[in-house]
């Protein structure tokens, strides 16, 4: 019934610190941490891994920088079978800020990049991996890159020493057909690597789409604890842990653990599926519109906002 | 990219209903009306047709019955190529309260019934369809019901003139592999019949599997604006229209009576993904037990909602 090279990513703390610039205290994260734990998830996704001379601690908190004094005021002496991940994006981290994983708790490091900036991308991955780390490419906003230019960015992967290589619908763009597309476009660029794959929820694909992902081969499966992300969200992982069925999973902390803390934040916060979120998906576009109209005391008309976006002014 | 055959139907006053017992006034009910006819929706589903021995109209609102004049405060003399549609109950509806077409503004009645009395749902398809009435079956709760069962039903319909008959997850608890394997079998049993999909959105798969439905050759398809729908509500409409790219349909009115009506009516009433409709789903139960727990003042303890519902007590 289960596929057990399937691995479980949780990145609530990273992906739904885009919310609120990872201002979450060491009680939030300790008890995400230590319910991902007992629910058998195989890696916790921190936060990002981020020089301190692009980002201030005034702005951001804890988790956009993951020094290891903060992971190890979560960790302590906790003894757990998972294992903890950070993100890096292109240009925010100096190589010199990544030690030696002997001297790191976190055991992954995944580098987000776009087509455009995938030898870079390569370049940090192999970085991480020298130093000891797992590494992964996530290759962000495929839904708008040529396709030309992707078979060029995964050709460059092939050669690499990048194992892992993740799908990811940055605009919750993509329908079931979409997925299948990449997914074999990927598997035949990239053979003998595993592939992942990281949904948004804009048009309530998130976890429709990673089913498809899972379908057509990806093994390192994304989620978020009650969907939480920036914008729509993401796709959840009491839905993911529940369709996997590997019997090493426990859903009763994650229960316990969105009742005590997601709910009444999901109130607070608002993630999930709005219509401005569902247009720019409908549409292929970031959600940064969406999100600007979601931050408005009213929400504002949704026929104009549709209309602006859409924009069919000739292009010539 | 659009398929011409595929018809749209909204069930958003029928299905709703189930949450309110049909109490919508009649701005409401005809606000939609205009709604979806200037979207250019093929059917609207305006409620069920039920027999007033059955039910009180000091209970159950208009919409509940279905009677002529309740519809033609409604329909008045507007112009529109939009068809009227009713759902009708096995036992519900007694034949004499079902007028011949002639007489009705209704186009379709479509007959709702449980396998095990499918010879009660085609005998009353095919006195609508005498009367002059197009009719369908909705076979509910398929995900319960033995294959075996199930084969004889579809071999019934087979040899009837009902000429469409829908998938129905009724529980919210199938994944894409479910609606493929099931829309093959009906495909199979059903020459020459149109086949129908309807989905809810327990797991946030309604949209997900209606598109899985229209892949495997579904072209009668329901949803609702916003999702409206009992427990976790149903395929949202704006979704639909949005992947279905046909020409004819304008979803800007649909994105109106979103904002004016449907935003603060989810936000009073609540219909939509909850962990209570999600462990029903997951557990392939009827809502009923998610719908008592959403309704108490507190949310009950989710560990224990969900390991009162597994209950795998031994049966011997």
């Amino acid at each position: 019934m289960f596929r057990p090279q399937i691995k479980v990513l949780d990145c609530t703390v990273r992906d739904g610190g885009l919310i609120n610039n990872w201002q979450f205290n060491d009680d939030f994260v300790r008890k995400v941490f230590l319910a991902l734990s007992h629910a058998g998830v195989d890696y916790m996704e921190i936060g990002y891994k981020s020089s301190e001379q692009y980002f201030s601690r005034d702005v951001c908190g804890a988790w956009k920088f993951c020094a290891e004094d903060d992971l190890k005021r979560i960790i302590g002496d906790t003894e757990t079978k998972m294992k903890l991940s950070a993100m890096a994006d292109i240009g925010r981290i100096d190589t010199q800020d990544i030690q030696q994983k002997k001297d790191s708790v976190l055991d992954m490091i995944r580098v987000a990049c776009y087509v455009k900036d995938v030898d870079k991308g390569i370049r940090l991955a192999h970085e991480c991996i020298d130093k000891g780390y797992e590494a992964t490419i996530n290759l962000m906003a495929v839904s708008k890159v040529l396709e030309r230019d992707l078979d060029e960015a995964l050709d460059d992967l092939s050669k690499s020493r990048v194992e892992t290589v993740y799908i990811v619908d940055s605009f919750g763009a993509m329908y079931s057909e979409q997925i299948h597309f990449l997914a074999k476009k990927y598997r035949d660029a990239l053979t003998g690597k595993e592939l992942g794959i990281h949904a948004h929820n804009n048009q309530q694909l998130a976890f429709a789409n990673t089913i498809e992902g899972i379908i057509a081969g990806a093994n390192r499966i994304d989620a978020t604890l009650y969907g939480m992300g920036r914008g729509a969200g993401n796709c959840p992982l009491e839905l993911l842990l529940s369709f996997l069925k590997n019997p090493k999973f426990d859903i009763k902390p994650i229960f316990e653990v969105i009742q005590d803390i997601f709910i009444p934040l999901k109130a607070e916060v608002g993630w999930g599926y709005h219509i401005p979120y569902m247009i720019t998906g409908v549409l292929n576009e970031h959600p940064r519109s969406g999100m600007k109209a979601m931050a408005e005391a009213t929400l504002p008309n949704l026929r104009k906002f549709y209309e602006d976006l859409l924009d069919d002014t000739p292009l010539g």
